[in-house]
């Protein structure tokens, strides 16, 4: 076996562990993530982990990456097929409502759930939370600035403030699964995303001015 | 002592040890809410609590009323003040706002703690914390009824689903509180509430039809 096979093989070895763990992470947090509930997960020893990640606080910072990967795979990327503005803008909001609805009633996305959990526990994950969802609101407002200049939407909307409220709007939306069911809060979700995308449009295209 | 005294001193002590307990659940959420915890909070004997709350379920649903009763006298009843329709609708958002801050950024209402630390074990603390909510989100909806009643607000608004859209900027709110800093999370909430509030608004009040 030469070096670059060692390599690929460790490489491999450490996706398949890293895929485990998002597994246990997307059912139970972060905090549930240890060196041991993952060795038995994934069929090895506890050292086999560690030879991939060093102490458990790393291993839950790949595990947030990989959720922030996740994100982007399930929700932005699709969204970029979508024409700029109004439709992209409507397509990232559709596919953050089809993934918290993955997650459903019981469960949450990784990075939200360590957003509560670790808000009070200042440290390197808090910190890395917190840039996952930074990047998040700024791709969020990245679409509504490009709805503004595609001449779909009011050219005094602040989009760092509509990516403010599509977040309260996921957010209430998580609540509504958990304490009222799917179906309700399906409709709510709907209506609120409709009367939002409603409000940002302009009635009629902007001319262009020349 | 008479009987009457006695009940009353009974009351007395009980509404102190409720209060001590209100305290604890503020800072820390229910789930840090003991009999034992309490009694030391209360300087009382473990026995001497047990004989005013039963068991420590008992004593975290009361806790969770008081925090009912207190959002109402903060949010809800300084409201009243307010004419009818949209003043009244804008002065419990507010008083909803301000309630949230005054929790600040590492706390939260009792009830929006255990909504989150309890959503996964059903039972009567669940129960309870829904009821609230469900209660909450009822007055929310009964003061927009009120403003489309007043002309206020268009009369094919949903008064249920604005109140969920409310309950989504307070969950919002809280979120960039956590995650921000309180001016930045001020800023975007009181710009969140005049869009909202401009959003609902006629532009010009309805004519009385006769």
């Amino acid at each position: 076996m030469n070096a670059a096979t060692a390599l690929s093989k460790g490489a491999a070895t450490r996706e398949l562990i890293l895929a485990r763990a998002l597994e246990i992470a997307d059912a139970k947090g972060i905090d549930a993530l240890t060196i041991g509930t993952l060795a038995d997960a994934a069929g090895m020893s506890k050292s086999g982990v560690f030879a991939h990640f060093g102490s458990r606080e790393e291993l839950q910072l790949a595990v947030l990456d990989a959720a922030a990967r996740g994100f982007t795979d399930e929700v932005f990327v699709p969204a970029v097929r979508e024409r700029r503005g109004l439709p992209r803008l409507r397509a990232i909001l559709q596919g953050w409502k089809r993934r918290t609805l993955r997650y459903g009633e019981s469960r949450a996305c990784p990075i939200g759930a360590a957003a509560i959990e670790f808000d009070d526990r200042p440290g390197p994950i808090r910190d890395r939370v917190l840039g996952h969802l930074i990047h998040l609101r700024k791709e969020i407002a990245r679409a509504v600035a490009m709805a503004v200049e595609q001449g779909h939407v009011r050219a005094d909307i602040d989009p760092d403030q509509i990516a403010f409220e599509v977040h309260g709007l996921v957010l209430a939306f998580q609540f509504e699964l958990k304490l009222f069911g799917i179906e309700r809060a399906v409709l709510r979700v709907e209506a609120a995303i409709s009367r939002m995308l409603d409000a940002l449009a302009l009635a009629r295209p902007e001319p262009v001015s020349d």
